[in-house]
């Protein structure tokens, strides 16, 4: 997150003082988003504040509620700004290779700085949280993984790879789930060898053709 | 929860003064634990408060902190006493017949009110709960579902249903990652034939030995 700053020279004694003297645009924003993630990480979301954010950020709470009506949209829209999309994947030959790499995106992903945000920020979604944090969940996690996987698994059943019936949403939720289960209970840690195990285990028994 | 309250009496106005006037023991004890779970379910973890429990059940605050040293440690013991253990499944003589027994009973309980508290202050996980939690997760949750899991497979493997390389943790985690992931952020909800589809479309093409 750090190399997506947009202040040059900021924080550097040599600045003009113009520079320094007030962030505006797209440096202000920035400055609050990094401020909220960071609290948002390291508290989780009942621990964030729009005051925090405000002097972590070096600037006002008023200027915060002139945008944002609720720390949530604030949080929504920091965590927006910085979580990498779930892209689908390309065509690489094999429903083996394209798993690896879909589990692998979003294994690294949920790993990072933004990933760990996204995990306070669910642990949210039963109480409080309500429609507008479901959405984005939904909008940025389970549905880009979904997509993915049954892209993943459509292009596999037509080179024969992938039984006609395991093309559906309830297994192309199998794999997030896993991650997700894993990653907050799970006495193991979520690995690139977890990531083989979860494929070859459960993911291509789970769709292979029956033989015979 | 209301069934196992053991005030015989209690609220009503002809109960004898003696009974009313202080509640000792295992009584107290059951509105403290109904209070903390009422809280829990209501607002979440971060809103449970040794004064509001306190309050709810008409003692103090230094007699909840003479018993319990946090929150924390408050929340777990109520889980504990109402949460139903999930029990291993007996023989049933399919796989197909146990595996939906196991996952009914687990979507049964996640469903009741212990369920709705038990996600509440597992959303704590990532942050602040620590070991405890997570020690009560794995002893409560993870750990019966895996043996539990595990033990089905294993069954089924002796009879010729489950293929051998089925029977690990990886397989037994499939279900209860999918219950979770789907209760959490599912927009579809998480009934019986939620749990008939996890079966036919998921578990049983997964365990199945390979035709040929």
């Amino acid at each position: 997150m750090k190399q997506t700053t947009a202040r040059p020279g900021a924080g550097e004694p040599a600045a003009p003082p113009a520079a320094t003297a007030r962030r505006r645009g797209k440096a202000l924003e920035q400055a609050i988003f990094e401020a909220a993630l960071e609290q948002l990480t390291s508290g989780g979301y009942a621990r964030l504040t729009m005051e925090g954010v405000a002097g972590a950020a070096q600037t006002g709470k008023a200027a915060l509620y002139r945008r944002w009506p609720s720390k949530l949209e604030l949080a929504l829209d920091a965590l927006g700004s910085t979580l990498p999309p779930l892209t689908d994947v390309p065509d690489l030959g094999s429903v083996r290779a394209e798993l690896r790499q879909l589990i692998g995106t979003f294994q690294v992903a949920m790993d990072s700085p933004a990933g760990s945000a996204m995990r306070a920020l669910m642990a949210e979604v039963d109480h409080g949280g309500g429609g507008l944090l479901k959405d984005f969940v939904m909008a940025r996690l389970v549905g880009p993984a979904r997509r993915a996987g049954l892209e993943v698994l459509r292009r596999g059943e037509r080179r024969g790879e992938v039984r006609s019936g395991a093309v559906n949403e309830m297994v192309a939720d199998v794999w997030p789930a896993m991650l997700l289960y894993r990653t907050k209970f799970g006495a193991e840690s979520v690995d690139a060898e977890f990531c083989d195990h979860l494929l070859e285990d459960v993911l291509l028994p789970l769709i292979r053709p029956q033989a015979g």
